[in-house]
């Protein structure tokens, strides 16, 4: 079994390269990997179709998405003819959202004979099950991750975001395109506003959208994360058990211990 | 038909009793609302009974509510026999939510024999019908419309917010506890995220909650909206027609076309 790691920009391709110690290293040309020691394949959506017979070429079976990749500017002289073909189809895909952008990508490796896995097939590590990492939620805590998760659900099915901020019932902030840590800044200018200083502090909860394939785009918590969730004056963060990368599992348990934030993955 | 308005702060208050002279006007103790010169009848929640029997006793039939309030701090010791008996209907309406404690509060006053009205019903010209008021929205404009629609309402079944913030699709904001004004001065801050430069510059849509009794708290905008929405670089703001209060109709439409912004009474 021979894997390509198709590797976008930050932490995780280097977690995944060292997990899985010889994996061809792909990487979008203008959008450099960061694997220590790699000599990555570069590609060009414009010339996908050559890119996949390179991988077959070089007896590559599987294939894994890892880290963030932005829409490229296409430059239309760049394209062979056969990628060219699939123009039409991709398009298509891509107007109809993130999701079946994705699906379509995943289907086109697929017709390659190159098998789509995920992270956690990788490093089943970086993937938490259910149970607490770190600290002890309360009650009030239990009850602002499940109103958290009900908005977190409500959100995915229009497509949008993949977290939300809950603090003692009340929702402070929701995830939109700018991100996590837009969101959790957010949240911490209007952290005033939990009508009891001294009741439960909130928590930031992480969750796929409810029907995204999973071996493409998980949501991600990191050591920055538990900063800016601690700036915010968050009780913890709470993200759907097995739906989530956990970044640098030792670094981020530490950073929460020292900021007194705890970390459950919840049973769906 | 006597009609006492319940009026909180902001704008509104002063805007009714223009319309319709000779309202009693109510404030509560702590929330003096601006109505030029009223002499207001002040009430506390502590004290809510005797403040009923008042307002039977001065003849007063209907009542309408204007304005923010907030839930002030109670304080045992002020509470009369008969309010404090009230306190555990109250208290489980409260715990299930913003909407459910305001139609305990509508069942309340028609207890008393208090009918209870809407803003529109005694300013019609604040809740716009159908139609754009101000500028000609594009065909890119009418689907950020359609799907910052679709947003609000998901996120209205999980009873946050009622307005969020789109542009070529993608959603830039959406509304939590902070508000709008936070809201925007959000999508302000990262309205470099749209993709397309030149593309459509995305819409505010704002909307009441799905389920919400629309004689209480409707969503408002006014002049200093439109403001904001300009300093986030959006093309214009809709609302579903019928559901949002238009603060000061006249200087909100020289502001957007002040600003380049539509104004768009959208169709639900």
């Amino acid at each position: 079994m021979s894997t390509a790691l198709i590797a976008g920009t930050g932490a995780l391709p280097a977690l995944l390269a060292a997990a899985r110690p010889g994996m061809l290293i792909c990487e979008m040309e203008g959008f450099a990997a960061a694997v220590p020691g790699a000599e990555p394949l570069r590609f060009r959506v414009e010339r996908l179709v050559p890119f996949l017979d390179a991988l077959v070429e070089r007896g590559v079976t599987q294939v894994c998405f890892a880290g963030a990749m932005r829409r490229p500017r296409l430059e239309p002289e760049l394209f062979d003819a056969r990628t060219a073909a699939l123009v039409p189809r991709l398009i298509g895909a891509m107007q109809a959202g993130d999701d079946a952008t994705l699906r379509a990508v995943i289907e086109l490796f697929e017709e390659w004979g190159l098998g789509v896995v995920g992270a956690d097939d990788i490093a089943p590590d970086l993937v938490p099950g259910p149970g607490v990492l770190t600290g002890t939620p309360g009650p009030a805590d239990a009850e602002d991750a499940a109103r958290a998760a009900a908005i977190v659900a409500a959100l995915g099915g229009v497509d949008v975001g993949q977290g939300a901020v809950v603090a003692q019932g009340l929702c402070l902030a929701v995830e939109a395109l700018p991100g996590t840590d837009a969101m959790l800044d957010f949240a911490a200018l209007h952290q005033g506003l939990k009508p009891d200083p001294t009741g439960a502090r909130g928590v930031f909860y992480k969750a796929p959208k409810p029907d995204q394939d999973r071996r493409i785009d998980l949501p991600a918590i990191g050591p920055q994360t538990v900063a800016r969730a601690a700036a915010a004056g968050l009780a913890g963060i709470v993200w759907q058990a097995g739906g989530v990368l956990l970044l640098d599992r030792a670094a981020t348990q530490a950073a929460a211990e020292a900021a007194g934030l705890f970390l459950w993955a919840r049973e769906p």
